[in-house]
């Protein structure tokens, strides 16, 4: 009995900063980038619905992902199912694994996370993937009650996380939702394989849901009974691991890996000589996965890759790299990298009967390298990073491209005039861009509403607008603002939106005003 | 008991050409647009999975409606759980009237629907939302038996099509799998009406996954289990429904209507004038979703809008189209148009026992019109009207925003020089558009393959482009071929895949050549 996975799940580590939690969860609310699912009728636990702008959100994130990886690393991408047939997971070893030790407390019914529970009464590192024994052991040992009333705890037992879905008229079809979404490339791979001329290494992607069934959600998003993946597996001859050539251009970059509760900046070039890593493939995938954190805005210092040791890994994975962020609870893991070997098309070849390998010189079950990324908890970490409170100024600096909103247009003035003509940029503008509209309230105060969801640019259209054609262009960090001409917009906003800074602009520009 | 309402799923109408049906089917297991879900191991019915181009094709028509509905409207966009608590859908009544009426073989044991069961022996048109009662005495009256075994049929009874999952460690917590996006649109309504700052009219849209327990899922992705909608609920005050200065824009399109077995051709303006369509809001959604499927390349007389009659159309309805389109298996309901009237806020207001109203000027509840469509349809009926096969060639003519790549990279023969060059703008355009290089085969087979997932254009790079930095430009639907520059190729490419003729093409770039 051995962990199964808790990839893009894993629990969040010490350093809590509760009232910094409630800002960010207040801001959700308030402007609702998430809320619990249902909240009209007593939410379930563990739900949670994106509004408008955590939709954008999601969708400008789940867009980079693709562009970072799927678009340029050549990659195929999935769309399957989300409930699949029970002997899917009965091959891939959930129905027996994927369990949570758990333990109820005799005199309330409380039920608690056997490890969670002595590690908060040892305050020592517990594997999840102990036996019952000794997970019943240590509680014995360390005289473990419940602490909610201090009952005796039962005997630990296992329980499964798979939820179950009753098919068809006689109900006999039994599917399970899945637990992550990678299951569908593994069963799909030989087809994908064929009908795509496919030659190894292959990356093969899918977003989308996944369920658990969570005994304690909680903290939001970070931990849901339906959450959203963004799962890569990528596909390769073992022996050809260092056959890689994109490795040498990353080389010389560093990551940041801890090891031994230490982060220590380490050349990808090194970490391969020194067999901290085991392929040059795999580095080239651990640089790439940082790389993707800080592009997306997560200062470097802030981000870490954590070697999971073999009681702590997936018992498939024969390497296991945690990239975490870093943030007010503590160190979050937002991104799961398993070395998940030829396990995952091996079992599904025995559980099917049919023959998965492939022939490529020779015939070989290709191994897997695995890129896990929790959606939901990057789009947590990127609001929980970038969301400032200073002084009267609530601002959220997210990069352009992941802002829900990219650009708002507002006219000084809810004067006739102003009003046609910001409405005509605005019709300009919002196929192309993510943009706001807004003219009721204090110029000011809309200023503050855009900046608190994160729009890094405003326009204004005032009376001068009128006689000069041009328009404020306002930057949302520094509250700077500039004139620009009205027919410089689309230059402007497409640069802007791309990633020139706010200074750039002003040379760029400055001939046209 | 009457029609709950079968959105984006209703059956398919006459006129079936089954062999045109299975070229579909064998273009989509081919090139794996999509296939049976888990088929190694013997697939569920009523379960599909899209492979690499069939995502493609369905992200870009998920991007499509955005443009054309979610942001050319100014609708909010939201995500929500699939999963919700069982008394979203008491309230809603899908727990007692989202049933199929179904009879059992007292032999065989087969299941049938009764309402189809009855249509094939009366071959008269049968509402699904008669009474049990009324069942019973048509089956008797016709004398009909299963027609596998000619064994006797047991009494009628209703089948409940929604999907449940137990929630929680003791599964206490029950939830359903929701049927159709758009609850979770009514049940946030009043958190994204007060967080957003909206004014009515508004739509609220929803892109996502739901479940029906089918009694027969068939024809592939036309009647799944687990199947994708794309759902838009506007929100107006009702006694400002002609209040709709957007009408204006389209009243002298023509609609297609489908009245009494005919087809009428009417303008907008006369549709209202007439009272054919009882408001201008609901004329000009009508107007604009007949004019989306024009726009992805349907012919107009392919389409049609059918008045569903009260017997048939979901019990809240006030007013139901349903737009059709023309195919292989006959007419196909693509997308239903429901007045819905105040119902949904009404119950879940009741359910709840929270007001959902809203006060602009007065206090009242929204009402609804919904635009519901089905995803997985509108990439079928996509396939089926636009793949031609005509002597050695197979073409899927899709749009080129709708095409699941873009454009090929070619190079003429597999020499160094002509893949390094072929390479080198495959990775400059790659980002921008959904690419494909190949250098494998034959230009003709390369060409070939191409043209049968649908790719417009081909860029062929030979000895003359290293010369003359020029390369070959192919059409695919002429298989015409133009030289142009290599440093036009970006520009070109953006104007192609925007929509700009082939031909018109021609004289943009006559002058660089």
């Amino acid at each position: 009995m051995k962990n199964m996975e808790d990839k893009g799940k894993k629990g969040v580590k010490k350093g809590k900063d509760v009232d910094r939690y409630k800002e960010i969860l207040d801001l959700a609310s308030r402007r609702s980038f998430f809320y619990q699912s249902a909240e009209i009728y007593g939410a379930y636990a563990g739900f949670w619905d994106y509004g408008h702008y955590g939709n954008l959100m999601l969708n400008n994130i789940i867009n980079f992902w693709r562009r970072w990886f799927v678009k340029y690393e050549d990659m195929i991408e999935i769309n399957g199912s989300i409930a699949l047939p029970k002997k899917v997971f009965a091959s891939s070893g959930h129905l027996n694994n994927f369990n949570d030790p758990i333990v109820k407390c005799t005199k309330c019914n409380s039920i608690f996370r056997v490890d969670k529970l002595i590690e908060e009464k040892t305050k020592k590192h517990i594997s999840e993937s102990m036996s019952v024994d000794e997970f019943n052991k240590l509680i014995k040992e360390n005289n473990i009650v419940c602490p909610k009333c201090g009952g005796k705890l039962s005997n630990v037992t296992l329980f499964n996380m798979m939820l179950d879905v009753k098919i068809g008229v006689g109900k006999n079809q039994i599917a399970y939702l899945r637990p992550e979404t990678c299951q569908s490339i593994f069963v799909d791979f030989n087809r994908i394989y064929k009908t795509n001329r496919i030659k190894l290494p292959v990356g093969i992607a899918q977003v989308g849901k996944a369920f658990r069934n969570e005994i304690s959600p909680r903290q939001s998003i970070l931990r849901q009974i339906e959450f959203n993946q963004m799962e890569i597996e990528i596909f390769f001859d073992p022996d050809k691991i260092n056959e890689f050539d994109k490795y040498n251009g990353v080389k010389n970059y560093k990551l940041r890996l801890f090891i031994d509760n230490k982060i220590n900046e380490v050349n990808v070039e090194d970490a391969l000589k020194k067999k901290i890593v085991s392929g040059k493939l795999i580095a080239y995938y651990l640089a790439r996965v940082q790389q993707f954190y800080e592009n997306l805005g997560i200062k470097k210092e802030d981000i870490r890759l954590r070697s999971v040791s073999k009681d702590d890994r997936p018992f498939y994975s024969r390497e296991t790299w945690d990239l975490e962020i870093n943030t007010c609870l503590g160190w979050i893991e937002v991104v799961a990298n398993n070395y998940r070997q030829d396990y995952d098309l091996k079992v599904h070849s025995k559980g099917s009967n049919k023959d998965l390998s492939v022939t490529n010189g020779k015939k070989f079950i290709p191994h897997v390298w695995e890129i896990s990324v929790g959606l939901d908890r990057t789009l947590f970490i990127l609001l929980e990073r970038n969301y400032k409170k200073t002084g009267d100024r609530n601002v959220l600096s997210l990069k352009p491209f992941i802002a829900p909103i990219n650009i708002g247009i507002l006219p000084l003035m809810k004067k006739d005039e102003l009003v046609d003509l910001s409405r005509k940029i605005y019709d300009k503008l919002k196929l192309e861009y993510n943009c706001f509209y807004d003219d009721s309230g204090s110029i000011g105060r809309r200023y503050a509403r855009l900046d608190e969801i994160g729009c890094p640019f405003c326009i204004t259209i005032d009376y001068d607008s009128l006689k000069n054609n041009d328009c404020t262009l306002r930057f949302r960090d520094t509250t700077e603002q500039i004139r620009i001409k009205i027919s410089d917009i689309p230059d402007v906003v497409r640069e802007l939106v791309k990633g020139m800074n706010f200074n750039d602009l002003k040379k760029f520009k400055t001939k046209n005003i």
